[in-house]
């Protein structure tokens, strides 16, 4: 078999540590492409670039891989990366590793996992990798066999068209990570609080801050599969219709033409 | 009962037609606060913003109700009304009136409707409504009593927890306007196109453009339902599990340890 074409992508920029070790990682799988963007994106949710322009340039970083620098979000980066870069349809898109947890309620403002989102709207297994570590200088080494086979496995098994993967990865060694999970996102939210500055014109200004409530403590929850020590794997939809509601919803819209 | 309090929110920016109009029809329900962004936002998707600060202002338009000018995303514009803003927590979010369609897959993508998944995630009723009509002289006040019925509606019936309105209107008259139908997210996607361009030093650039494909001719679809001139209601949740396919990925993420 042809060696699979991996289109990998992040949010953190394209020379940030977490991607670096992911391209080490899927060169021993396939051929890599890089399209990621020039700077930070994160929390860049699914956005898109649409009033002002993009551009790419190739740049040469260590490894057989080929790096292209986008200007645009991680979205922009899949978009550009099929229209414009690849050679052809890349067998997988990967995304990550991200620098901290895209768990739970965190995929809808993740820019690694809109990434992965944008690859399975183009109809293409697509997985977004997060270890739970901020830190710049976290070891991403720990979970190489585990994302190896993730990938593997995916490639050798098709996923339905419309579902994409959410991994996460606990800050723990090799030996410590008691294997992976399949999960459902956990019911959780931020709890917002805004931390007040005045500026030097003596006008106030804000930082978005804030602590993660986790109120789902399931079995199957995977805020609760990352606290036990396990990676977890959350099939995604971005098909968002509440099928189970439309009935009712039907019952109430009837609008009364007296009323 | 004390008039409700209505949060209204958008992406086209605190100026826009769209927000103006659905400020005037939220008027007469209830006691409105908007706190929109300063700029606009279109295609921002869940964007909050991390790296950077933020601020808002009260300023004075036409009407009863009370403005704020905020220099972030529609997401971090309801983050901001509840930390800061507000007197207390609304009865309602509202986002819109969009510029445009927000059907199908423009979900993902939408600051309009992010907003409304923002307030979905606070615990919110939540509601975006979008008018298939780009223009800035579009007529917003075709649906004007379908919006304001819609919204009553919600306030009058608690939506289950984790499920938010996705709205869109036809471009139409109000006699030419069937009523409304509660439909899926049509399976749709864009087919992508980068226009290129020569900068003024020889460098490309690129403009992201493309078309819009509805591969779902499906009689519950939003898509069908907007052709076939009714107002289309797609109950939304940001739970992105795909149940039923966690079965299966099980099976497929079963480690042989010999492997």
């Amino acid at each position: 078999m042809e060696k699979p074409l991996i289109l990998v992508t992040n949010d953190d920029g394209i020379t940030a540590p977490g991607i670096r070790n992911l391209v080490e990682f899927m060169n021993e799988i396939g051929e890599v492409i890089v399209v990621a963007p020039n700077s930070p994106q994160s929390g860049k949710g699914h956005a898109i670039t649409i009033n002002s322009t993009l551009s790419y340039e190739e740049v040469h970083l260590d490894g057989p891989q080929r790096d292209f620098s986008c200007s645009g979000t991680p979205v922009d980066c899949v978009k550009m990366a099929l229209d414009k870069i690849l050679p052809r349809r890349p067998d997988i898109v990967v995304s990550g590793i991200n620098h901290g947890a895209n768990s739970s309620i965190n995929v809808i403002y993740s820019g690694t996992m809109s990434a992965a989102v944008e690859g399975g709207v183009e109809g293409l297994p697509s997985i977004g990798f997060s270890l739970l570590d901020f830190s710049w200088e976290a070891d991403f080494t720990q979970a190489k066999e585990y994302i190896q086979r993730i990938v593997k496995k995916v490639i050798e098994n098709p996923m339905p068209k419309g579902v994409v993967l959410n991994v996460n990865i606990p800050k723990l060694t090799k030996e410590e990570i008691k294997g992976v999970k399949i999960c459902k996102q956990a019911n959780a939210k931020w709890e917002e609080s805004f931390d007040e500055r005045i500026n030097p014109h003596g006008k106030k200004y804000y930082w978005l801050t804030g602590y993660f409530n986790n109120m789902d403590e399931s079995e199957d929850a995977d805020e609760t599969a990352l606290a036990n020590g396990y990676i977890s794997i959350v099939p995604v939809k971005f098909d968002l219709t509440a099928y189970e509601y439309m009935n009712e919803l039907n019952e109430i819209m009837k609008f009364d033409k007296t009323s």
